[in-house]
């Protein structure tokens, strides 16, 4: 049998960081249904010829295979889903006669990415997903509500301050076509390096690619363009100036794009910016995209992106905007750089000790009493020294030991912290509120 | 590319019959935690060889290959879990360094098993496991302790009453061995066919397994005893009577199935009997046995087993006891039978319309100040008429609707159902307790 031994590429967490992990998830869900949204949760497998296309995130697939199928079976024809958007389509082309639209929903679920082992990035994660699909149509202030709600969701998470990068396809279109530019997807993948190999590689690149060097310039000018709503105006206002536009496209994306800034920073004061550079994701959205840096992790990229589409659904018809959130990503920041932890590793806020194996249903009807008033408890397992009940409590950071007593009454809580100790009634007694449950704490 | 369509065994609810499993998960997890139990998770993926046994739940796995893998990399070597057990022994084994034990843990997962699509089963379903790992000892009383907490968190589901049977492997080990019976195990597969195929059935498969008359009578009298503390000690002391038994064994564990009865029984008063028929896992479990059964849905089978095992991990050490509910199976059963319902669709309690796309801020402003108070709000994608737009919140099954109003004060709010009207503080208003968050009700 193979040794026991970490996957690379899947992540686990202790107990604790396990607590870390939930409580990330229930923030998001907490913050995604206080805005109206509501979940779905889909199968894990599609169909391979709907997971299999020619986009980036397809290329790596597991496939499942039933391992000991009859031959004649065949394969299942079934893979996992790699993103939440595909099995999300689906989903709403299925479920559409019984959705209420506009449909606001979210989506926590892990998906997997078979890649190639010796890469290092996960190949399991959790995904966070929130989309708001309409019928027919979609007002242009969805974009907006989206990123508001998706930025208000990350500022309650324990990491610091984050920053939203807007871009809008109609502006770059309109404005690369006007530089005579006919392959818009693949100049834009050629400017998606820019973080990576700065203005002069992608120079290089888009000339030999065929661009002429004003095209080239202009290209460089716009992804220059950033800034606030004034800011971002101004500077394409210069570049308009200087390389022109196809008008008609380019001032209906400004707009789109200036009012949706202007409505995530009255939500969420200055979290969100234009950057002209953005351009993942150019290929698949068809109006605003957006990306969203961690401030002083830049080095995890966007960990939280998304966009507006014309039609979640192939045949068209279900307009959409949507974000996504890589909560494993960002746990296993949380947890690796020590932003926050658990104030315990068990739920149990009371550990009743047992002082000896007969009086064990004493102890037993402490902890029902407590917990009928939702209050965690645990029985200790031995009826050992107090002192060594003691240390198995606060070997797993239970803050309060409650001692039944003999005789009488309900015996003596003891904070094993303060090691104040005090009688106690087992119906009345409560912790106070901030030890009743366990947290998650910044650090 | 294939029809949008089900794919049979991979169960998907609408957002109503989400928010029913949702309900049940975090039931179980709430009551699981008032206990002390910890949680866990494991990845999806283990490695095939650890996987695959000689076990009945082994049989079917699903394995994954990368679709795009360059052929010297060959298979991945990796199945997806058939169930909680096999990667949480892994998970103890990996980290039980940092665990302290006696180790409490829940899990609740996806669990998948490639059985033939044709058979009908769930290929992919959530499993709900508990379970009390020691380090080298595991008192009996842990039996109890989880079969009560399964009890408990039972019985705070929408669903009805359960019913425990437990059986004692020593028991039936030493009652068997006195009847001369050296295959233990291939007995019980045969007795645990006895609700299929009836005693006269099992009677003549024990037959044409070479067992003489004696001992299948005694077989059988023994898988005839059942009833609480009382009546299952009077029915095998008649069956020791007449068939004697390996009286160490048998003493020990008649012991601890009465002790057992009487902590679950005195915990949740009649939940538990004795019913020496329960056949399945003995094969596995080395004491305690438990199988659950939904009153009026007995068709269903066991919805929640386990048992006690001599060590989670291989090489020994980790004596445990657990038990596993089905949660697909019982939320599947849930809203086929119409046993409960979500009493909304969506999670806003408050519908706040908009006058006119002008005064939208304001619509926007009131669904803040009622997020602020923890409310679930959405507002009108529309400036339709309000008559259209309280139909909106009504298709949502939204009971309130706010009208913001032109001039002074935030308007007025209306319950829908009840049609009453009035003016309200959007800093000051809530709903009545009941309609703050969608609940799942009873039917």
């Amino acid at each position: 049998m193979s040794r026991v031994a970490p996957l690379s590429g899947f992540p686990e967490w202790t107990p604790e960081g396990r607590r870390v992990e939930r409580h990330v998830i229930d923030t998001l869900r907490d913050e995604f249904e206080l805005h109206g949204f509501a979940e779905v949760e889909t199968r894990a497998v599609e169909p391979l010829d709907r997971l299999s296309d020619d986009s980036e995130a397809s290329k790596e697939i597991y496939a499942l295979r039933r391992l000991k199928a009859d031959p004649e079976d065949g394969d299942s024809g079934l893979g996992l889903h790699f993103d939440l958007t595909v099995p999300f389509a689906r989903y709403v082309e299925e479920f559409s006669g019984r959705l209420a639209f506009p449909f606001r929903r979210y989506q926590i679920q892990k998906v997997w990415r078979g890649e190639r082992p010796q890469d290092g990035r996960f190949r399991e994660f959790y995904q966070a997903d929130i989309d708001i699909v309409g019928r027919d149509s979609l007002p242009a202030r969805a974009d907006a509500e989206v990123a508001v709600l998706m930025a208000r969701a990350l500022a309650r998470l324990p990491i610091p301050g984050v920053t939203m990068r807007l871009n809008n396809r109609r502006i770059v279109e309109s404005l690369y076509r006007g530089l005579g530019i006919s392959d818009l997807n693949g100049t834009l993948r050629i400017v998606d390096k820019l973080p990576k190999i700065g203005p002069d590689g992608v120079s290089e690149v888009l000339a030999a690619a065929g661009l002429e060097a004003r095209a080239i310039s202009g290209v460089l000018s716009l992804a220059g363009v950033s800034g606030g709503e004034q800011a971002f105006a101004e500077g394409l206002r210069e570049v308009e100036g200087e390389y022109g536009g196809d008008h008609e496209g380019l001032r209906e994306g400004i707009d789109e794009l200036t009012e949706t800034l202007a409505v995530i920073n009255a939500a969420v004061p200055g979290v969100a910016v234009a950057d002209l550079s953005i351009a993942r994701g150019l290929d698949y959205y068809t109006g605003t995209v957006v990306e969203t840096f961690l401030e002083g992790h830049e080095d995890l990229g966007s960990i939280s992106s998304g966009g507006r589409y014309d039609s979640l659904v192939a045949g068209g018809g279900f307009p959409g905007v949507g974000m996504s959130v890589g909560v494993s990503r960002l746990v296993g920041r949380i947890l690796s750089a020590g932003l926050a932890a658990a104030t315990r590793s068990v739920p149990s806020a009371v550990f009743v000790a047992v002082t000896d194996e007969d009086a064990r249903p004493r102890s037993e009807a402490i902890a029902d009493r407590l917990r009928a008033r939702g209050i965690p408890a645990e029985v200790s397992s031995t009826a050992a020294k107090f002192g060594k009940q003691i240390q198995a409590a606060d070997r797993r950071g239970i803050p309060f030991v409650w001692f039944p007593g003999d005789t009488g009454g309900d015996g003596q809580v003891k904070d094993i912290r303060s090691g104040d100790q005090a009688p106690a009634d087992a119906d009345a007694w409560a912790p106070p509120e901030q030890d009743l449950k366990p947290r998650v704490e910044r650090l």
